[in-house]
């Protein structure tokens, strides 16, 4: 039995949900990001203004789990690993409200590039998209689970979205220095796959996070203050 | 007297020590903004390189810095506004090592962009460095001082930040739809003004963080749980 356990006997069930409920924000954040890709690529306005207008579920629960995480700091004291995988807790779902927000840069990006002719057929950043929402994934099953090998394939993978990124700018600029017509919307591309990278970026964070949090220096394993005098 | 000094008496030393270190690792980041700004105007190289290779003070003071924050929560188990004050520091760390990662970021387009004639005298950039500093350094005081007036101060600075971001875009589209040679510099300065705002997003979330934590519900101020049975 762990020390949180004896203070109040609740607090695994907590945790428990405290998990549940982080899993259940990655879900929304992961959808967001597919949803806004989908957007794009059959220019579908309707569906870019309902990504645009949807972030308030996500502010929801950014509220609700911070709330969680404070409630579990502050009732039960937990202490070494559950300590550790609270204040994760709170890192993460700073990052998962960012991915909300960057949902919504992408939007305004999509709607812009609707109103232009396409550039060319969209691959890369589709791919892009695709492998941000797998990274989001991958990095919230890995800190339900302490999952580390998990953890660094989601580090590999921001390396692939990295080259993408890089592959997309020089593609695109091609582009813009060939024909004039292109330089709008082929900037508002560029800019979706910045979003895309610091979505990624931000699932790199929790990734960071889960091996922290698993792997932490014993420094930090104290016995609770009162029972230590 | 405190929950928090009952327990261990240097606890409130400590805590001091922590806002101490932040508003250096403040110092830090917003000198890194400063010197990329100054790097771009005088198209400086051996300063954009500083600044690239610069970031490792700032992500030691990253790492000291969450240890501190653990060990804080779990020698002392602060309770209501100490467990809040931490908890933002949390956060606020992280914030404060991602405007070292944008003065990077920044750093790369600065280089980019040395390659090329200017594309124009550069006004409003430099003028959204400077705020992205002030908006820095004023979320730092606010939150050391607890100081909410200020705290708002920065969110109002970040619109200023954002409407100088969509002027700068604007203008330099003007210049890459005219002449196709100043593609290339224009997207890079489009870039840098985009991390900038990032910058000013980031100094936003400490000053949220502050406003937060001062004025907290009080469904957070409970006695410690070994107090209540």
């Amino acid at each position: 039995m762990r020390d949180s356990d004896r203070v109040v006997p609740h607090f695994q069930e907590q945790l428990a949900t405290l998990k549940e409920r982080l899993l259940v924000m990655g879900g929304l954040a992961e959808e967001r990001v597919r949803a806004i890709m989908e957007a794009l690529v059959e220019r579908d306005l309707s569906l870019v203004e309902r990504v645009q207008a949807g972030d308030e579920p996500l502010n929801q629960l950014h509220i609700e789990i911070d709330d969680r995480c404070f409630k579990l700091l502050a009732l039960h004291q937990p202490m070494a690993a559950d300590l550790r995988a609270i204040v994760s807790a709170v890192k993460i779902n700073t990052d998962l409200e960012r991915v909300g927000d960057l949902a919504v840069n992408i939007a305004e990006a999509a709607q812009r590039y609707a109103t232009h002719p396409p550039v060319k057929k969209l691959i890369d950043i589709p791919t892009m998209g695709t492998i941000a929402q797998t990274m989001l994934r991958d990095a919230l099953d890995a800190y339900v689970r302490r999952d580390t090998p998990l953890a660094h394939a989601v580090l590999n993978a921001d390396d692939q979205l990295d080259a993408l990124k890089t592959q997309v700018f020089r593609d695109l600029l091609t582009y813009m220095l060939k024909d004039p017509a292109t330089v709008e919307p082929a900037l508002d591309l560029i800019l979706i796959s910045r979003h895309l990278e610091r979505i990624g970026d931000h699932a790199t964070n929790i990734a960071e996070d889960v091996i922290f949090m698993v792997s932490a220096q014993d420094v930090r394993h104290h016995p609770p203050a009162h029972e230590r005098a």
